[in-house]
């Protein structure tokens, strides 16, 4: 099965110019997000992990099955405002103006072995947040995966030090 | 085990005088969250599902591994403006002003038996607007399924006639 397949490209979104890579026909197939799930739970099989972090919003489609297939923790990183309790937060510059990311202060414990999980890897911004978040909560960062890397845009550069694992790469 | 145990109770969010009912505990315990997906997936074993629509973003935690587990179509149902494709859009009011719940065009099947699965049910407006959503797009609303009623707040009322299903009740 190739996974590619299952993304969809939508032009001008969110604004003009932008090849938008849609994972919406992959959860809608499921052998092909089943497949999706049990690769990435195989690549991780033998790594040591404490808990699952999916990244607000696209991430949690993939963080929550992950987790659960995993028998992991899932912990959601959220955009600014949404997670009700104390949390930790990371500020990122985006092209115009900056965006954060949040995390409860109760989420990761002291030394976690915490695996991230996102839809997409492009410049590696909210990754990269989201990393230095996981360590501002105490935890390190035992891997990150995405389903789809867009390896123009050269987000690995960002994430040096990490092991950067994606499923497809465009 | 007693799910109610993992829901936190966060007082003044997201605005004064509301106690706002945290799922995050129970994301984060593996077996309260297997116990979950396992007695939804459970519940609508005998019943004829084509697909599995998740709200937008807490719906995802439980619709993507529910999903997973049934080997079901996951459709994202999210607020406007955040789907990429052509989409049908079903607008609703809150207290103060609107909102909007949209799927894409081509998420759904004439016919097709949804399950609309959310993290809660309040009051019922975002409830209500995504089972009109999902008639809007040609299918039938097979159940809904939350993981929270808050049923002094009556969600029920504005979802008469179809199959209203929640494990924890407050």
């Amino acid at each position: 099965m190739e996974l590619e397949d299952y993304i969809r490209d939508v032009p001008d979104f969110p604004v003009e110019g932008v090849l938008f890579k849609d994972i919406t026909p992959l959860l809608k197939d499921p052998p092909a997000f089943r497949e999706a799930i049990d690769r990435l739970a195989g690549r991780y099989a033998g790594v040591d992990v404490d808990c699952v972090v999916g990244i607000d919003a696209r991430g949690f489609f993939l963080a929550a099955p992950l987790a659960f297939v995993m028998g992991k923790p899932m912990v959601p990183v959220r955009k600014e405002g949404k997670l009700p309790s104390e949390t930790y937060r990371v500020k990122y510059e985006l092209e115009y103006g900056f965006d954060a990311v949040e995390v409860h202060r109760d989420a990761i414990n002291a030394g976690d072995r915490v695996l991230i999980v996102d839809d997409l890897l492009a410049t590696g911004g909210t990754m990269a947040a989201a990393a230095k978040l996981v360590e501002q909560a105490g935890g390190r960062v035992a891997g990150i995966a995405v389903l789809v890397e867009l390896t123009d845009l050269d987000g690995r550069s960002r994430l040096e030090g990490y092991d950067v694992y994606s499923l497809i790469q465009f």
